[in-house]
């Protein structure tokens, strides 16, 4: 069993009005020190396989055709190996 | 210059309907071998300083005051040096 741990984040030429809302309200409790923020999704997916390459292939497939808009976002995969929960 | 990259998520006891709904989608589309979901925010927050240890007091103060909700989640910090950007 692998758990895949995706981070998927606007292109950077694309307009983030969430990151920004959120700069403004940190701004507003006092973070002066930051200085730039980029909000994003994150997801974690276990998928019954016990070879790597496939859990990867898996993950890809599932970013592409649900998870991550192949024209604004980009994503990022993280495989982990987990033991299978008990049935 | 340093960059954190947050991920909050729900705490494993707290019913996730947004990793449900993405996985009756993936089954939808014939991903059998996914066996669970869970869904999440994705933050990377730029900080204007040169220490690692201020930089991530900063991101945890970020997360504990407004980007994560102590009761039903919890948050992950990755730090990274990264470039200033020019002026």
């Amino acid at each position: 069993m692998y758990k895949a741990i995706i981070s998927i984040t606007l292109r950077p030429s694309i307009l983030d009005p969430e990151g920004k809302t959120v700069h403004h309200g940190l701004k507003n409790l006092g973070f002066t020190q930051v200085d730039d923020v980029r909000m994003g999704k994150h997801a974690e997916i276990r998928i019954d396989t016990t070879d790597e390459e496939e859990a990867r292939r898996v993950a890809t497939e599932a970013c592409e055709q649900l998870l991550a808009n192949p024209v604004t976002e980009n994503f990022e995969i993280e495989l982990e190996e987990v033991a299978s929960e008990a049935a």
